[in-house]
């Protein structure tokens, strides 16, 4: 069994953020000389995700109209009330709406790694998903295989 | 370690289809010969997702209904402004919808192999989730373990 | 190739529960004496979901209001028809609300296992996600890796 692990560094600069990382994590795939195996795309944030789609500029604006709509900014989370919250860090964001994206996108994806190569659609791009930038973030890629 | 990759075939006929593919990777856990390890259910396609939950007929419908309501088909997505957009197929679809609800859904989903059995809970499918059907698509199924 | 499998008993008391279970995780990653690999957190049942996020008790009601607000109990779901379903269980449960949350949010997450420890986010932790309690619960934990 052979193994690889790899830490992506990106610099996100909006509030809301899509990111194609996917000729990173080939990359990491062509570097491992892993042919045949796994490859877990992990978010170790709580105001980001991991989501594969379409990279096309309109559609990504959809996704955040979507995303937005379904959890808004400007109705009340109970994560910001800082005086009601305990243990908060001085540099605290009013930031409750992003970690409920968050919550509903998920923090990995899984993708297959096949005579050498990463598996995916013809159409089909790995995306960060910033929801409460500008930040400096990371993203791990894990290979497993032969 | 042993690994093995198998494509499923599937024609969808309808705009949105729920597809139980559970057996289809059942038989590809059998074939493989792995007894135990993990199964990655892949989604190459930007408009369908791989979802798990229980494979009741009046259910499907209550997620459809879920679905068309935190993303109608009357709103306006910009993917879907062909004016606009570059690099466009001569038969690109009004789909922008279908792939915010993929978005929101995901691609992948993982499964355990134990004792050269699928370990799925007793209510448990896996499904194909179609959201811009009926089309030719495709699912990846890879097994790693021993 | 190393592998190992843990089932994680869980007893939960209320309708919606989010429980941390990354010190479970943690343990049946120490005890499996991997080093480096890839860990399945998968949950068996269809009306619960595993994610991954910040255990904040106030942020924990943000989501618990996102998700009742996107997916009400007070609207009707075809699943709840008993007149209509067949083949259901005497102590079946008016809970189509519960499935369709499941179905969005999903049934696994993976996460990375490095120089023997669970590689997460400093603020990350993994949670069973009860929307249908309380019940008694299994999360199943698949280690792979050397």
């Amino acid at each position: 069994m052979k193994n690889a692990l790899k830490k992506l560094q990106l610099e996100t600069k909006k509030q809301f953020e899509i990111i194609d990382i996917s000729e990173q994590i080939k990359k990491v795939v062509a570097e491992s000389g892993i042919t045949t195996g796994i490859a877990v795309i992990f978010c170790p944030h709580t105001t980001a995700a991991i989501r594969l789609n379409h990279n096309e500029n309109l559609l990504m604006q959809d996704v955040m109209k979507a995303l937005y709509r379904l959890v808004p900014l400007d109705i009340s989370y109970s994560h910001d009330l800082f005086e009601v919250r305990q243990n908060i860090a001085p540099n605290e964001r009013s930031n409750g709406h992003a970690h409920v994206k968050a919550f509903l996108l998920g923090s990995s994806e899984n993708l297959i790694v096949e005579n050498g190569l990463l598996l995916l659609g013809g159409k089909q791009s790995v995306f960060f998903v910033e929801l409460d930038g500008g930040r400096s973030r990371e993203v791990m890629v894990k290979i497993i295989g032969e």
